[in-house]
């Protein structure tokens, strides 16, 4: 997509070199995400039947040992755009989560992980840890703290008052 | 996601302190580039009655003079996990599209931009770079550079053998 703009862009316009410049730097960094999600992804298919969306939402779950509302479930999601009711219906099918009427609001469902749920979860993690760190490993000290730092600043670009994680 | 299963991993787990490092690295290259991809997607929405899905759509249409097979479409598209058929179906009732049987094989189906598409699709193109201009202004020349070297090594990683754009 910003390749295409780039490409495209009219030679006569306006723009600057240095908007050139953060177009190439926003190309790259989208494309590196993808190619890192579309890793994570293909390998909790493969090593797990899971997805990047499911262990995003167990993940959630696993964080709220009391279970979450599904409201509360889709702010917290940050990789699914998807249907949240439909996946915590296949992962209940499956075992690792139970939906009960909230004991506060009867009207309310609370999502929560079963002990098989939990299991799953701790495996998929601990997998996933090693293959990002296995995917990072190319990396050299100085490029990681570059990276960090550089993020960092763009972070802030966007939401000054808070926490940069 | 990734905030999950870091902030639970088992401190007693046999990973290595890199393995947190990385993982620390992942969330926030992972959260930076899901901010940029929110705030382009609402500024086309609200500017453009658009999103960055149909941006993307249309950019690679704008790549491809002759137009694009429904299938080549698919496969160049960056952003979108939709419905491609249905995208098109809706950016043809607006005008942007027009659909016709491909003159070597009648039973596939080429795509183009219409002008109107083309008008439309580089006026966003160019509200977008200035976008990312300002989104990447906080980031200081050395920052641009590290960071865009970061992410080249990361990228290689994945693919040695392609072209890192």
């Amino acid at each position: 997509m910003i390749s295409s703009a780039l490409r495209h862009a009219d030679p006569e316009s306006a723009l600057a070199h240095d908007d050139h410049e953060a177009l190439r730097l926003w190309l790259r960094l989208f494309t590196t995400t993808t190619m890192v999600e579309r890793v994570v992804d293909s390998t909790l298919k493969r090593e797990f039947g899971s997805s990047l969306p499911r262990f995003d939402l167990l993940a959630q779950l696993h964080r709220a040992p009391d279970g979450l509302r599904m409201g509360e479930l889709s702010e917290r999601i940050l990789v699914t755009n998807g249907n949240v009711t439909w996946l915590v219906a296949a992962l209940e099918r499956e075992g690792f989560v139970k939906r009960r009427p909230d004991a506060a609001d009867r009207r309310a469902t609370v999502v929560r992980l079963t002990a098989t749920g939990r299991r799953h979860f701790e495996s998929m993690a601990q997998a996933h840890e090693a293959l990002i760190a296995d995917l990072f490993a190319g990396l050299s000290p100085v490029e990681r703290r570059s990276l960090h730092g550089a993020l960092g600043s763009l972070k802030a670009r966007f939401r000054p008052s808070e926490d940069v994680r």
